[in-house]
């Protein structure tokens, strides 16, 4: 089954230090505190281009980890994905440096407006070619929260709902207010767009109003590629509907297969191809020329992972601070409903594991809640094929043990293994991102995808 | 005067077509066209650097010039200023391939969140080495509010009073929140920073409430360098307290002089130095190896502005749509106030003038509210010298008529006649855009700005 498919490979990262490895920018050779150092992004860039990953998807969060011991100071003292920068920013300078390599960005709808945030997608689609993708988050953390003006989180499902109308407004202004042929921009007519072409989008709805048209004119992809990771209910309904590629966290393809399953058939149910929405576990490959290598390598990283600043990224995912419990007592012991469910979000792997803090710390120290793979190519390939026979996926989410370490390894080792096998790409599809997913030629939202309902008819 | 001090040059541009020139877009050699090609911004970037520019000054407006004939379609069919993209996007690819130049970037505090926009700059800041800067506005089209979630316009008042808390919560998050000594990345002992030295700026205000810790580390400069454009009395009281760079747009250097001379008086009151207030008009320069010659180049380019698409910037700039009068009618006989008083503040240059629209048209079709100079470079050079020394400025604020060929005419012929006058710098002074402004060593606000107020005292 999986030599009839090519897989896609996202890297990713973030605008921060040791996004997924906390305490592994102590290793010498990681250079994840270059992270505010454009060279650093624009060679990463480079790097995944010429091992042919689809994009760079940029993880985000707008507020610190300050669950763990009721203090942020973890997270400072770790560096755990704080400080953080924006980020949009070094976008363009990526792509200045690159010609196929998509770049996938985490923006919460939450403190966004449809209008501004659909003029940055637009203009980083113009600047990129086509090239950009929005990573729909609603945000998770309080501390945002508190400093953007709200008390607290919106509730869960609400986030939704508001997500939901943010998505129609910026389908209106980014597929429907400028028709294909508005734009003449013909020096000899003196015409630049023709204004019978442009049209207010009019939308008046319960959380956005907004009656203009868009400020952009139309760019390659129109609507960037949508990426989305909820994996709630009211998240996996919205994925079900918008997402053209969906992340997940699962440390097993078995837990794996059935939402994999189950998001394929909403999907269908809203009238698309259930295989035009891309599946990407995260995954954390950790290669070297042999399997002895690569887990001497894991052994090495294993000894900076930082256990305060692994449980302070658990606390802000999970809720919960384990700072007041024994760091080797089971966690199933402590008989509160808070750390049950808390505890067993992050085990379905294992569900019948008695996990410890420190269990936990180890565990999420390399790679946060995904897998780590360590092993020579064949092995890692191998794997990778398991988890595409196992859970019907298309590809890998690769998050960094180092930086660019781990990404330099993969296009290394891994990479010519899997293209010798035909399942990577050995040059690019298209131009654009979407192409890299849908084959030439499908640069815009595909035909069976909601967003397409807003297109005008000609003529 | 002029020969004891050195001037400054920002080249003006906005992401958009025909930014102060509605129509030339239409002209063989403008490629203003280009405006979502990454490589047309890379490109300026490196000729003005080139030229020992001091930075480069994007505008912005987030709505459209929907008052000329109450709607938007002058605008859409000579690109006056729509499509629009937004301003910061492409920074980072500019800065990637310069050194020295700085980036003022235009963002309007009505519709951003100070936690949010703070991070941005900090971004940009880091991402650029310390060469960013942000002109603050707080918007004017009405067009721009309805489309963000406002009815109409916050009154202009009330704007600068939220501008005045914004700026507020953002110093303390760039200068207060992380102690200079706060980052320690010591791969050795492990500390990524001091919690000790990273602090909740724990604001509560009227507009905002931002309790939590800065998301950036320390960037070169911490706070951008601040520029400000507003001349009403509010803004004029903004800038004196705020603003490190003001620009103006007026017609002669008699009538600015006394405008210098007031906001240089009301920076002292702040307590801070009259002169380190940086003083720039709008200036659209127009030249070549001859007067003669750049007298031809004028003429020719006058054959491509619009009427309507001037009128329409017009309209957004004063809120009085022209489109009703007659275009011959001088619009001191039309007896209504919001016209005299729209046409006044155009018109402060020759108060005795009898403007008709189509005088105001052909006026506002190149270079927008301010002067034209055309000449040869000598002609040019004379001409800075007097608004130098009749009105105190430390430099200028310089449209295109076409781009990039009115900014390579300028570092062409211009550059070198000011470089041999000892009034421009043939290399730069230091590593940031603060720097260039105030000499090699001072990349921070100064002292006697009031945001270094909010500097903690250490130890």
């Amino acid at each position: 089954m999986s030599a009839a498919r090519t897989i896609h490979l996202n890297a990713f990262d973030m605008t921060c230090v040791g996004h997924q490895s906390p305490g592994l920018w102590r290793h010498p050779d990681d250079q994840s505190s270059r992270y505010q150092d454009l060279e650093y992004w624009t060679g990463l860039a480079q790097l995944l281009e010429r091992g042919c990953f689809d994009s760079l998807f940029i993880a985000d969060v707008l507020g610190v980890y300050d669950v763990y011991q009721g203090s942020a100071d973890a997270a400072v003292s770790d560096a755990a994905q704080l400080p953080v920068n924006d980020p949009m920013l070094a976008v363009s300078a990526m792509a200045a440096v690159t010609s196929h390599l998509g770049f996938g960005i985490t923006v919460s709808s939450t403190y966004e407006q449809p209008y501004a945030l659909a003029r940055k997608f637009g203009t980083l689609d113009h600047l990129s070619k086509g090239r950009v993708g929005w990573n729909i988050v609603t945000s998770y953390l309080d501390s945002a929260a508190r400093n953007l003006g709200l008390d607290r989180q919106v509730p869960h499902d609400e986030r939704y709902q508001a997500a939901e109308e943010f998505l129609e407004v910026c389908y209106k202004l980014w597929e429907s207010s400028w028709e294909d042929g508005a734009v003449v921009r013909d020096k000899a007519s003196g015409i630049y767009a023709d204004p019978g072409k442009v049209h207010p989008i009019g939308h008046k709805g319960r959380y956005f109003s907004v009656p203009g048209i868009f400020l952009c004119e139309p760019s390659p992809q129109r609507t960037p590629l949508l990426f989305q990771a909820g994996s709630s209910p009211s998240g996996l309904a919205f994925a079900a509907k918008h997402a053209e590629c969906v992340f997940f966290s699962e440390t097993r393809p078995d837990v794996l297969a059935p939402k994999v399953s189950r998001l394929r058939e909403l999907a269908w149910r809203h009238g698309r191809d259930p295989h035009s929405i891309k599946m990407f576990p995260l995954m954390t490959v950790v290669t070297a020329p042999t399997d002895r290598e690569a887990q001497a390598k894991l052994a090495d990283y294993q000894r900076y992972a930082s256990y305060d600043g692994a449980l302070a990224l658990y606390g802000g995912w999970s809720g919960l601070d384990l700072s007041g419990y024994d760091p080797d007592q089971p966690l199933r012991y402590v008989q509160t409903e808070a750390v049950r469910s808390a505890v067993e979000g992050f085990t379905t792997a294992d569900p019948g594991r008695e996990w410890t803090p420190r269990e936990i710390a180890r565990f999420v120290g390399i790679g946060g809640r995904g897998p780590v793979v360590a092993g020579g190519p064949g092995t890692v390939a191998d794997e990778m094929e398991r988890w595409i026979d196992e859970a019907d996926v298309d590809g890998f989410n690769l998050a960094y043990a180092i930086t660019p370490g781990t990404f330099a390894d993969i296009v290394q080792y891994v990479v010519p293994v899997l293209q010798a096998r035909g399942l990577l790409r050995t040059s690019y599809e298209g131009t654009t991102l979407r192409e890299s997913f849908y084959g030439a030629g499908q640069a815009r939202l595909r035909d069976d995808h909601p967003g397409a309902g807003y297109r005008r008819t000609h003529g």
